[in-house]
């Protein structure tokens, strides 16, 4: 059986995680991709004005189960349907994505390290750390532009139930890091260090 | 002219620093090590039962200016003559090392993101980030083992001089890192990504 690594990062909302996974797949592509944000349970019974009523914040919010099971069939090199997730509806889309199993697997989300079972499957655990007022600044920014969200939506949300989320169920697990990461993806020497180990894995 | 690059590593007494390149070095031995301790300034005018009034936690310890200089000499690769440092008599020692310069250097010690213009000379910055606790027990076991220290004479010197010195100097240089090494070199995954990166620099 071919040897499967798995890269766990995480971070808080707008640390630059995903940002350092697509600087990684500028120079390195031969990997499989898990977003967490795919393994949101539905949340469609709400309507889009009481969307802060689903915490998108809460380990609960995810399906932990079906990604435990779908990197540990990763990691003994089988292929998974992984499913998808429609923002806009806040919920789980019809479609799934076969993926093929590959030499590395990078799964990146909020809530990567919650998990025992999850931790123990990972091979790396990463944890971006950036400012608590520059991840906010970010989130504004995204979610207004790609989310179609007001200021004033973005910063209750942020208030009743990111923040907190963050620091009942993010911040915690970094403790749990091999590496801390300052400011994610545009820290240009922690990705020099990054990629030669991740072109070792997946080559 | 040959490039060089040189690798900062810092963190507190006990962090686990030195064990980290001790196990870069059993993996590729090929670079240049400088001890930032070899740097301190001679404190030879004080007894052995007075040592704590020189502060070996305090910039002013260290010879930051020659420290620069010699990076700065293996820098545009050229030769060093590095001092070495004698702890029973806390002096520099007469004699110097001649360091022939090498693609890597890595430099490691207490203060090594202190000065600016000793960061300016970094290409990467390490901060090792251990437990206080855990940090002043093994401080303690080492000063007891090799320094021929009592047990009080640890306690009274951590209390006056390294814990101050700790929060003013070390930790404060924890925001100019561009990796954070939870426990250091008893840290395989973070050294499983490290090597791959210092074989490259060395190669």
């Amino acid at each position: 059986m071919r040897e499967v690594k798995i890269i766990g990062i995480t971070g808080g909302s707008g640390s630059g995680k995903s940002t350092i996974v697509r600087k990684i797949s500028e120079v390195c592509s031969d990997f499989v991709f898990i977003p967490q944000d795919n393994y949101y349970k539905s949340a469609s019974y709400i309507s889009n004005e009481n969307i802060t009523a689903f915490n998108f914040d809460h380990p609960d919010a995810f399906d932990m189960e079906l990604l435990e099971e779908h990197l540990s069939r990763l990691k003994a090199y089988e292929p998974i349907e992984m499913p998808l997730y429609d923002f806009v509806h806040h919920r789980r889309m019809d479609d799934t994505v076969t993926v093929q199993p590959r030499p590395l697997v990078i799964i990146e989300g909020l809530m990567v390290l919650h998990s025992v079972k999850i931790r123990d499957l990972l091979d790396l655990k990463l944890y971006v750390d950036t400012p608590d007022d520059i991840r906010f600044i970010r989130r504004l920014k995204r979610d207004i532009a790609e989310r179609g969200r007001t200021v004033e939506s973005v910063c209750n949300q942020y208030l009743e139930v990111v923040r907190p989320g963050h620091f009942n169920f993010i911040e915690p697990t970094k403790i749990y890091a091999d590496l801390i990461i300052p400011e994610g993806g545009y820290n240009e020497n922690a990705l020099s260090v990054l990629i030669p180990f991740v072109k070792e894995l997946s080559g």
